[in-house]
C-alpha cells in the first residue's frame, strides 16, 4: 500500500539553508527539533500571534533583516521552496515536530484540513460499497514475511515491538506500515464462498515507516491515512475496483483539492511491493517536482496465495481471492500548500479551507466599535446560516492591516472587511486572497442577506475553479514532450517534466534514475494518438511515460 | 486517562465454558484465538449467514442440542453472561480476535456503532470549544518517567518498540497508553502567556495497554478511544472544565445511549494516574456489574509541574498551567452490548443503531414477488428521505423468518414487514425489537408516506425513552442503600450495588475490596439529604459512595 510513501529520496529533501537551522536545535541525539515553531506562542491565532525571537536571530545574516518589524518572516518560495514550505507550516500553524526524530505534530489548522479530506472521502468510500472497520496495528512479524516482494519492500523500515507488558515478546511485532498481511488473514476467516464477495472494507488509521529523511506531511515516520482493502471473485472485477478508486482519488484532487493530477499506471519497477499494478495520481508541486498523492493497487492473487484466502466457487471449486488494496494519506496536506501557495504564505481551495471566509472589523473611535462589531456579527451569522464556514476576528489585540496579513498567510479564501462606513452604506468590502491587491478587492456589497450570500458563494466558485485553472496552466506549461534521451535530460535538467514514449527495460528506466535524478511517474491513462518510438531504444512503444523528480 | 480501563480485574472475567473453549483454539503460545468467530462466513450479513459446526461441537452436550436445527447459538444470557456477551459480540459480527493475543477487530457492525459514538462526540467538543488535532504515538520513555504516579501507574503496561528502521534504538519509544506526557511536552512549546490560554483540544487515537485479561471492546491491548486535553489559566476554570466534559458523556449515555450512568467523583484510591481528580460514569451492565464508561480528570498541576508547562499571567508572573483530560474509547461499545442486550441478541438504541428499520418484503408465489419488492423499494425510500437508516433485505437464499431472527439478533430496533396483503391494502407490518412476540408487532399501518414517516418516528423515539426506562428500573432495583459494613458484604455477595455513608481511610477501602471484590465506583454527585454516618467507622460521613464489582 501506499508506494507513494515509498520512493527513495533521490534529492535532499533539506535545503543547506534548512540543515543549518537544524543543527541549532539539535538538542540532543533522539530528538531532532528544527525551530519550525520556535517562539509560536498561539493556539488560538487570532488572540495571540507568532511571536519570532528565534527566528530572527537564525535570519540576521540574511536578507530577511528588512522585514524584521513584522511579527512573521516566510522565506519567499522562489528564492528556497523547501523553506518556504516550512515557514508556512510553522507560521500557519499546520504541524509542528513531535519529540521522537521523524515524527510529526498535526496541529489544529492542519488537522481540519485532513478533516476535510476525510469528510469528502469518506462519503465516496461509502456511496462506492465499502464500509469502515479497524484492524489492530500490532502484525505478527512472521505475517510481514509471507508475501516475498512485501518483506523484501517493507523490512528496512519497520518499527518493531519487542518488550510488552515488561516482558521480552517470544515474537516481534511490527507496528503497521501498512495493513494487507492481517487484513488477508482475517479475510482468510471470513471468506468462504462466492456469496462473501465481493469484501469490501476501508479503515481510518496511522501507519508506521521508518523513514530517514523526514519532511512534515510529504514523509514522516508515523503518519495518518486511509487504506481500503477489497476482495472479489474474478480478476476483471479487482481490475475495475482499482480503476474506480483511482478516478475517486482523481476527482476528489480536482474538484475538491484543485490539483490537477496526472492519473495513470506505474511502471513495473514503481509498483508496490506485493501488487500486480499500481495506479497512482502524480501532482506537479510549486517546485515542480512531483508529489505521488494517492495510489490504488491490484494485488492480483499475491496475497490471497501467501495467506490461503480462497471461496468456493458457483461451481463448487476452491479458488484464490482477487484483491486491491488503495491509500490517500496526511501526504496530501503536503501536496495542497504546495501547489498553491505563495510568498505571502498559504492559499487555500475554498472546499477544502477550515475557514472560507473571514471578517475583519475596522474602527478607530470607541463610539464606532458597536456598530461595527454588530454589524459583522450579523454578517457572520447570515453566512453560517448558509453552511459557509465564517470566522469573526474581533479581537482588538492587533489592528485590521496585521490582521490581514495574517488569515492571508492562513490562506483564508476570502476576507469581508466593515467599518464605521461600510455600516452607514450597508454593505462591506470583499477581497480575495487568490487576487492581491486592489485587484482582488470590491467595494459596496450589499449586506442584504440574499445579496451578500450569492456574492460570498460565487466568489468562492470563482476561487475553486481559479485555483485549479492556475495550476492546471503552470502543469502544462511544465510538462514537454520529449522524443529522446538526449530531450529527456535536458527537459529534467530544467526542473520540469518529460514526457516520451517508453518501452525499454527496467534496467533502462534505472539508469534513467541515475543519471538524471528522475523516474517514470506513469504511463498516463490518457495518451497521445499515433504511433510512437520509445525515446531510448527506438523500438516500437505502446505508451509515453512521464518522467520527473519526486518527493 | 481512562482509568477506566486500568481497574484491576478484581473478578475472573473468563467464566470457565470461555475457559474451555478458548483452549480449544490455543494455536500457538503467541495467538490466542478463541472461535469466538469460528465459521462465520459473512462480511455481508444478509447474503451470507453464520455457520456453526465448530460451536455445534462444542455445545453438543448442553441444552442448546434442541436448537441445532437453527442456524445461530447464542448462550442465554441467565446462564453464562459471559458467554452470551461474547455470543452476541460474534454472531452479530461486532468484533473479530485479532492474531496478536488480546487485539481486536473491529468488523463494520461494531465500528458502525462507534463511528455514531464518534459523530455525536465530535460535534460536542467542537461545540464547547474544542480543536481535533493528533500528537505521535511514540513517546520518548523518559517523557514517561517525569509524573511520579503516572509511570507507577502506567510502566507495568507499556508496549516498548526498541527497534526502528533495522537498528536498536538509542531511547526505547513507548507506544501510547495515554497521552499526556507527550501532550505536556508540546503545550510546553505553545504556551507562554495568558493569552495563550485556555488550550484545548482533542485527538481520536489508538492506544495500546498490554493488558493480561482481555475481553472484546471492555478491555483489550489496543483499543480506539477520543482523548480531550485542556490548559487553563485557574483551578477553577480546570475543575469547570473537568465537570463540563463528565456532564457531556453523562448527557451522550442518557440521551443518545439509553444507559442510565451514575455519574460523580472517584475515590483517591481509585483516581487516575497523575490526577488530582477523576469524574466518572459508571454504567450498570446486564449482569450488575459496573462498567466505567467515561472519565474526565483535573491534572491539577501534576503534568504542568513535571514538564514545566508556565504561562505568563496577567500581572508578569509566570505560573504553572492547571489542566483536564478526558477519555471514552470502544469499551463504551461493549456498556451499550451489555445494557440492553437480550436473550434474542443485540438490542440497539435508535439512535446510536446503524440501522434503524429493516423491511423484509414476504412472497410466495413468482407473480408476487415484483409488486412486493417495488412496494419494499418505495417504503425503504420514504424513510431514507427523512434521515433514517434503512435496510432492505431482499435476498431469496433465506426464509422471511430466519430473517426476523437474524435482524432481531442484529438489535434492530423496527422490522417493517410487507406482504401481497399489504401491498393489496397499501399498509405494512411494523415489529418493535424490544417488545417480543405479538405484543410488539402493529398490522395495516399506512404506507401513504406523511402517516408511515410519523409513525416510524415516533416508534423510535418510543423504542429509545423505553430502553432508558427500563436500564433505569433495572438499576433503581439493584442498588441498596447500606449503613453498614455487614449489610454492604450481604448487598455486593447478592451481585447488586451497595450505596451507603463513608468516611473511611484508604485502608480500609482496599479491605473492602479485599473481602468483597468491590469497590468504591464513585461518590456520586446526586446525594440524599441528610446526615451521614459512615458505614465503616460510624464517624460523621459528608458523602455516600457507591460500592460494586466490576469489570
Amino acid at each position: 500500500m501506499l508506494s507513494s510513501l515509498r520512493l527513495p529520496a533521490l534529492t535532499s529533501l533539506f535545503s543547506p539553508s534548512f540543515a543549518r537551522r537544524s543543527q541549532l536545535s539539535l538538542r540532543q541525539p533522539l530528538y531532532l527539533r528544527p525551530p519550525l515553531a520556535a517562539g509560536f506562542s498561539s493556539q488560538s491565532a487570532a488572540s495571540s500571534p507568532p511571536e519570532t525571537e528565534d527566528r530572527v536571530d537564525i535570519k540576521k545574516s540574511s536578507q530577511f533583516q528588512d522585514r524584521a518589524n513584522t511579527d512573521r518572516v516566510i522565506t519567499p518560495r522562489s528564492q528556497d521552496f523547501n523553506a518556504w514550505y516550512l515557514d508556512v507550516i510553522a507560521n500557519a500553524e499546520l504541524a509542528d515536530y513531535g519529540p521522537v526524530r521523524g515524527t510529526m505534530v498535526i496541529r489544529p489548522y492542519g488537522y481540519a484540513i485532513w478533516e476535510a479530506i476525510q469528510d469528502y472521502l469518506n462519503v465516496k468510500f461509502k456511496e462506492t460499497g465499502h464500509s469502515n472497520m479497524y484492524f489492530p496495528q500490532f502484525i505478527p512479524y512472521s505475517f510481514i514475511e509471507k508475501e516475498a516482494s512485501h518483506v523484501e519492500g517493507f523490512s528496512p523500515e519497520l518499527a518493531l515491538v519487542t518488550i510488552g507488558g515488561g516482558k521480552e515478546l517470544e515474537e516481534k511485532l511490527v507496528v503497521r506500515p501498512t495493513s494487507e498481511t492481517i487484513v488477508n488473514h482475517m479475510f482468510t476467516q471470513w471468506i468462504h464462498s462466492y456469496r462473501d464477495l465481493p469484501l469490501m472494507i476501508n479503515q481510518w488509521a496511522n501507519v508506521t515507516r521508518w523513514e530517514m529523511r523526514t519532511k512534515p506531511f510529504v514523509r514522516t515516520l508515523e503518519f495518518l491515512w486511509q487504506e481500503g482493502h477489497t476482495a472479489h471473485a474474478t480478476p476483471e472485477e479487482a481490475e475495475k475496483e482499482a480503476l474506480q478508486m483511482i478516478d475517486v482519488y482523481t476527482k476528489f484532487a480536482y474538484e475538491q483539492a484543485a490539483i490537477p493530477v496526472i492519473a495513470g499506471r506505474k511502471s513495473k519497477v514503481e509498483t508496490f511491493a506485493g501488487a500486480d499494478k499500481t495506479y497512482t495520481i502524480e501532482a506537479m508541486m510549486g517546485d515542480r517536482k512531483a508529489l505521488q498523492a494517492g495510489t490504488s493497487h491490484n494485488l492480483g492473487q499475491n496475497f490471497s496465495r501467501a495467506f490461503g484466502t480462497q471461496f468456493t466457487d458457483e461451481n463448487g471449486q476452491r479458488q484464490h481471492v482477487w484483491q486491491t488494496s488503495w491509500a490517500i494519506s496526511t501526504r496530501f496536506v503536503g501536496g495542497i500548500i504546495m501547489t498553491h501557495g505563495d510568498d505571502a504564505g498559504l492559499m487555500l481551495p475554498p472546499k477544502i479551507a477550515p475557514i472560507q471566509v473571514v471578517i475583519v472589523p475596522i474602527w478607530k473611535k470607541v463610539d464606532e466599535k458597536t456598530g461595527v462589531l454588530n454589524a459583522a456579527s450579523s454578517v457572520a451569522e447570515i453566512l453560517r446560516t448558509v453552511g459557509l464556514k465564517v470566522k469573526l476576528d474581533d479581537t482588538d489585540q492587533r489592528t485590521p492591516g496585521w490582521k490581514f496579513n495574517f488569515w492571508e498567510m492562513k490562506g483564508v479564501p476570502l476576507r469581508i472587511e466593515i467599518g464605521p462606513r461600510d455600516v452607514s452604506s450597508a454593505s462591506v468590502v470583499i477581497s480575495r486572497r487568490d487576487v492581491p491587491g486592489k485587484q482582488g478587492k470590491v467595494f459596496g456589497i450589499s449586506m442584504e442577506p440574499s445579496i451578500l450570500e450569492a456574492y460570498v458563494k460565487d466568489r468562492l466558485d470563482e476561487i475553486q475553479s481559479s485555483l485549479l485553472e492556475k495550476a492546471i496552466t503552470f502543469r502544462d506549461s511544465n510538462i514537454v514532450d520529449v522524443s529522446s534521451y538526449k530531450e529527456l535530460k535536458e527537459v529534467i535538467s530544467l526542473g520540469k517534466w518529460a514526457r516520451g514514449p517508453w518501452s525499454a527495460s527496467d534496467a533502462e528506466e534505472l539508469r534513467v534514475k541515475e543519471e538524471t535524478g528522475a523516474t517514470i511517474r506513469c504511463f498516463p491513462f490518457e495518451q497521445p494518438q499515433g504511433t510512437k518510438t520509445c525515446l531510448m531504444t527506438g523500438n516500437p512503444a505502446k505508451e509515453v511515460a512521464i518522467f520527473a523528480k519526486s518527493y
